[in-house]
């Protein structure tokens, strides 16, 4: 199963939980690559690598459906932890999301620089210093980090993440992060999200159309 | 110029424009390529490439090459115009964005359908409402907008900006928006930042280090 493929499967997944809790009980290849922005082939030929088959008239049963491809996914009703480095507006908008808690993600706690906004009951999850990132990453089992923290915090936040345990990075600075091996092997993921790049190369694209069609 | 390429281009280009706001006046690869997350020799066949040439021991000089890239990349020094859709807690934290103007990048307005936010002193920008779209799209020369409105939202969001001849979308809602091509041919680009999907991958990747090596 190769990346992209495991990206389907994952928006295959929060479909058929969306579609669930609108109370539909079936599926039909089309309709499922529809909502994931592929075509009906590409859908049918995932589900027959994983040995998945519908019903020729009455497509695929949608509880069943998520059985399996849950347990590809590892899914399990224990929710995931993650926190958020840096509670600036971009870290606070991510702490106030709704939607991570339907995909199985908590958001358990943040970490700010500014002892000013630890105590603001707004706050829809506890705010802590950054000293305190090692100890509430031990106690809550949490192994994926948000880093929304200012270009010039960027460096020194994914170093004390290391340190703390952390094995996955979100990381939504303008600074890219790499991938890295620690020295007990442990191989740390780390995805960029760079917005003002995502709108460069769509300003890129719109003006050389034709260069990107190689 | 493949995708990958255009990606790479253009975070050499922000990773200059920085060093050269740092007073630098000179850059070796292997500098470009440890900001960039890629190796020397990436950023040597890159520019082979392109047929810029450094200097052996001297590096590249950086106007230079921001030249070049920048006449590569379609730079000009005309700010690029975009709009956010949907101003609640991530369009808003888009709007008071600082890094944006530093790529040549500008938020003309905002659109909300909740008339209470429309004259709130605190934006940075003015937000009006969705019915304003296309006059607003078409005086201030835009074509890209950002898209921040609830999964509800997004489908009629999507068709309203198109009718108001917007030709790029950086759509951040759970929804997937497919690139389409319209009635009278203009190919609309669309990237989808999908924030949950994102952190999933991540927690798959941890479970499964070994599926995603091939």
């Amino acid at each position: 199963m190769n990346n992209e493929m495991v990206i389907r499967i994952t928006r295959y997944y929060r479909i058929l939980n969306r579609l669930r809790s609108l109370g539909l009980e079936k599926v039909f290849a089309h309709n499922l690559a529809d909502a994931a922005g592929v075509s009906a082939a590409i859908v049918r030929k995932d589900f027959s690598l994983l040995s998945i088959y519908g019903q020729k008239r009455g497509g695929y049963e949608i509880p069943e459906l998520m059985t399996k491809l849950g347990s590809i996914l590892g899914k399990t009703d224990k929710l995931e932890h993650v926190i958020i480095v840096g509670c600036g507006r971009i870290g606070r908008a991510l702490m106030h999301y709704t939607g991570f808690e339907q995909d199985g993600i908590k958001v358990v706690a943040g970490f700010d620089s500014d002892p000013s906004i630890y105590n603001d009951p707004n706050h829809p999850v506890p705010v802590y210093p950054t000293s305190r990132i090692e100890d509430v990453v031990k106690e809550s089992d949490t192994k994926v980090a948000i880093v929304t923290v200012p270009e010039t915090a960027t460096a020194d936040t994914f170093q004390r993440l290391l340190s703390a345990g952390i094995q996955g990075v979100l990381n939504f600075s303008p600074i890219t992060l790499k991938p890295i091996k620690k020295a007990d092997g442990t191989q740390v993921i780390v995805h960029n999200v760079n917005i003002a790049l995502e709108l460069e190369q769509i300003f890129y694209e719109l003006q050389s159309p034709n260069i990107l069609q190689q």
